[in-house]
């Protein structure tokens, strides 16, 4: 039996990777160790460590490793705390492999301690642009990493001009969109979100339609969270639609992002908008699946909204550089830009689908090549 | 004034990095922020910073990193360490610039403490190519990294394949090439050794040539470190010619090849061969220049060796992929294939000189380019 | 000049040392080093370092050591952070002596670290009596001290039965009793506290008299903080008096107590309760003097309070064993019984001023005994 | 089955534990769970742990907490690094009880940590005096922990004094001085210490006496720890008897100690002096009770020597205050006082046996007492 241990240190993270954890944990020839840690454990970021648990899934580790406070450099020490605790769990997991998700600041802990120990490490959703630190830490992951397992062509066919071994890229499409397969085949809504979810704030009527707001602090701006925060907020009060919004995951500025909520919902009301904290991924698809589209900042909104295709308005640089489908409008930090795109392009209903990240299947092809591949950890640059 | 933090963290990464910090300091439009940290500062590894402060450099923070153990896990402990301290000394000296140097393991901790906290990061000598642990570190160092400043034109077209802007990578040679220049231009000893330096072991005449040998763990292989250090000392035994053995510096395995040499003194004895800690650049390349040859897996042997024209035999596969003159022959980690060799090249005199690393201006060409580019910390690849 | 270091770890312990930092800073013979860490420096605690810095102190350094989650074991490592910090902020300060505050769990980073470093430690507030972790903090404090200074003679009395020297012991009265004179003297409002401090909930009308509640979690005993302070939230929303409830500071279970107070306003509102996240000392002073009660479990309802004569309904064991006036009824964590003493007590007016904590100059009194005793480090148990 | 976690984080605190790890491994109603952290795990203080696997037992976890380096504040640091992975490992094992021996300054971590997770506490050779930071390490861990077992009758009452419960303190004697029952039944050497356990330096005819010197570096006067080593070794060479020498453990100044062994042997030779390593309790034991006398401040001199009746030549103050048999003498750091007294004690031959620290049954009585007392964290002062 092959160790698989695979990290996940924030909510959207598990998103992205659970049907990796599913495949992995069927499949006759792996074991599967899970790790949660960083924000993934804290309730102030939803507590994806409970979803995860209700989701049946055991938990081999947990590693706190934030160091709160809002200054940069926090970013940094968490980073290094998050290296001195895994260098124990791996030390007594003993995977096989380690498993890195995406290039949120922390995952760079997961990819060095795994390198550093000569354990082989394979990295999910390399060979992407953005515009932010993210961009830094997905590519230096690349270079740490033995394995590529990316969403797209595009991604493949950067991660192997930066150097890779073909033989390592692997293009599987991204495990988020496995999860939107049931959701674009029974898209009918079997909850009701208030009373499944709690949150606060308005509870508007959402049979005829709605907004979802999901906006994170772009990390190397972080003293601007809070305006970029109240400008989508104003723009979705004043569109007057119903709106569901979501508390950002952790970053160096999500105090400045959470911070804007909280003053936006004392001086402003706020009677078309309520906030969750968390949702269940199939839950929170299905969710998009029938909303008039999704406001803010998130991947989410360029990856699974492609596939369902529900049309996003996608605020600010945080996905530039990303590719995209044609469900995508870009627009500034500008409350009026926001408020005018959302009255533009929310009464025109829903977008084809379009298969640039994935078919569905991702997480049943990772399981397979991660049982296959062969164990190595020494690589060397081709030019 | 443009402030320009450099972090030590070892003995030879001070040789490769003294002139840039001599030229920094010298500078009119910069001010140096010397930071010594890791194994620079400790006894057990030559105590690099005693240098520093003899050199006549200011130490501005010295960061204690290195948990003491020989596990790999303790590598990415010391590297979680050192993020955890240079973050508070960053946020204290609040650079304008970062340079690391190389690709010792500990350096990812200045690379990604600069890069978490917006500071603008300068890496020397990336884009070579080497066989193990470094090679992962120095390739995901340039991913982190804002400006590269290079040793070689193949180093430059490596660091441009990687996908970094051509405006962000300069040739200016090895800056440990340019300690050379006056070695060449006064070869003549000027200082005994065994009075100057202490060690341990036989005084064995040199006038009439010597071995100098050198030799790291390789850190992927740590377990064979000490069997590894043993051939050597047999075959350098058995040569019979006078020899000058220095410690390694610090590395998981860094306890094998030091227990090693400690086990080869009490039960072989060592006639001929005189053991140093550690050495001033300057009297260790005029030791080199005046060498019948260099044994052991050192990188000096490769560059400065080249420059200086010295043979260099060089044992396993610590330097596999790195470029090399003419000056260099390889052999295995085996006492008679590493006898024979230095029976049939050392004689031979010295090679011609070869400017691949460099022609002796790197510091005061990377100063200068400190001073002037643009400071910035964004970036996104380019394909 | 004598560098006296204070390290302020939350906003209650501010409270505790405020007098004693302006006395230090206006001591001709002293230099004040302030450093503030912990939860001092946290938004979600009320950040006490910008009400320092409000109150015009420079700080010389800030050390972010909260590692952030609801487990006890993190208790623990942010103590660990705390030394790996201070550590490096005494060796860049080089203080004289080190002041730590009282008996909270991350303090004893404080005082292990300065005893380990061979600088002479001071301890205010140590000999007193309570009944969790506190207790075993604060003792084993003043064992790793040099200098005490007591609020009480019952205080002073046990610290001498612990072995320590007479000549390092001083009785000076609490600090915090400091910031109550002027209150005692000029007891009349001078701000609106919804307009000065925000918070949220209901805002009712204090003229005819209201109640302050202040409850923290018991740190061994952390899973059952939400229904403690539910019970009490319960008590004060049926006495229906209008009541002003303060945000618990950081502890293992002050997530749960958070989170009983936000499950409280969501589920049963708050008509007559208006919830705050700090205030400023002075204000906090002369609300309490002015309210009909204190309810909860704060040491301030124990000290400031006998000194101001305000009733004080203290619940459940967290002050068990402290000394205290007659202005204390003590009650169990059960909302009847609460309601009940609410009802009973909080008609009968203001009790007699009591001096058991001080008459008002310990401040001064600190500053000058800091000014004058020898430096030391070494002790030895006399019996 | 009741978890019994033990610490064990020096060479000299595994003898001093060592009958306690046999009684509880063989306790029907207990499990060990052995726990090796600090420099038992360091090559250069002995791999204390080697001789612990050697012994048969089981290590449920490893804990690499030392910081390398000469500076106090590494010893803040590395105990702060204790409580980060202990902490884990607590939360791993989930020990019904935690033991920690003794009072070197990283118990500390073992200390605060178990407090902090509220998990019984048994400290092992509390209520002694001494003359350094122990003593201040030593009393703060009686507070800390919730059972005292004592070594004598005056250290109970000292413990008893500090305010703990009687119900709680057990006298047990010393377990080091179990080690010594068997070698004073069976004195007669049975196994070469040079060719058993190696070491450097001369190789003297034991048969006709010998002295054994074993030397700590003051921890809170690190610097001169040079040269309180050199006077040593300076009266040690002018005696000309035999001697047996023992590198030091860790501390901060360790290093000033094993420098000075160091550059003793290169500078003045060692022909009547061997060095060891380490070397099993056993034989140490042995090797004691047929030495002529123990020179240097080890507090075996102070204890297992009383029990076994040889002459102790106790250097400085690092014993001041310990309770002492007729065995000791005591001397300066003086070359001339401490060969005077080697020269006026050494022919006298053995003192008669005192029980003062035990009569050999402490182990059994410790595991014991862990397995009948009932299970508490809360304490409180009783005066």
């Amino acid at each position: 039996m092959r160790k698989i241990a695979v990290v996940v240190t924030a909510r959207p993270s598990y998103s992205r990777i659970k049907t990796v954890l599913e495949a992995v944990r069927n499949h006759p020839d792996l074991e599967l160790q899970l790790i949660v840690s960083a924000s993934a454990l804290l309730s102030r970021y939803g507590s994806a460590v409970d979803v995860i648990e209700h989701d049946g899934f055991e938990i081999a580790a947990r590693a706190y490793t934030v160091l709160e406070g809002d200054k940069p450099e926090l970013m940094a020490k968490t980073t290094g705390m998050g290296m001195i605790e895994l260098a124990t769990v791996f030390g007594n997991l003993k995977p096989d492999i380690v498993v890195t998700v995406a290039d949120r600041y922390e995952t760079m802990a997961t990819a060095v301690t795994a390198a550093y120990m000569n354990i082989p490490l394979a990295h999910v959703q390399g060979g992407e642009i953005t515009g932010n630190i993210d961009e830094k830490v997905r590519h230096a992951i690349t270079k740490l990493a033995d394995y590529h397992l990316v969403a797209s062509d595009k991604a493949a066919e950067r991660v192997l001009r930066l150097g890779e071994d073909a033989a390592s890229v692997f293009v599987t499409g991204c495990p988020s969109i496995d999860l939107a397969v049931d959701v674009l085949e029974n898209p009918a809504f079997d909850f009701d979100p208030y009373a499944k979810y709690g949150g606060v704030g308005a509870a508007p009527d959402l049979s005829s339609g709605y907004l979802v707001v999901l906006q994170h602090p772009v990390t190397t701006d972080f003293t601007h969270a809070r305006d970029h925060i109240l400008e989508t907020l104003h723009a979705v009060r004043a569109c007057g639609l119903p709106s569901l919004c979501f508390w950002p995951n952790t970053d160096a500025g999500s105090d400045g992002t959470s911070s804007g909520i909280r003053y936006f919902r004392e001086a402003f009301g706020s009677e078309n908008i309520h906030f969750f904290k968390n949702m269940e991924p199939q839950d929170f698809l299905r969710l998009l699946r029938n909303s008039r589209a999704i406001v803010g900042n998130s991947s989410v909104a360029i990856r699974e909204c492609a596939y369902l295709g529900v049309p996003a308005i996608n605020i600010g640089d945080r996905q530039v550089g990303r590719d995209r489908g044609l469900n995508v409008m870009d627009v500034a930090y500008d409350r009026d830009d926001i408020l005018r795109t959302i009255e533009v392009h929310c009464g025109k209903g829903r977008h084809a689908q379009d298969l640039i990240y994935g078919d569905g299947t991702a997480g049943a092809q990772i399981a397979d090549i991660l049982a296959r591949v062969e164990l190595r950890f020494h690589k060397m640059l081709p030019f």
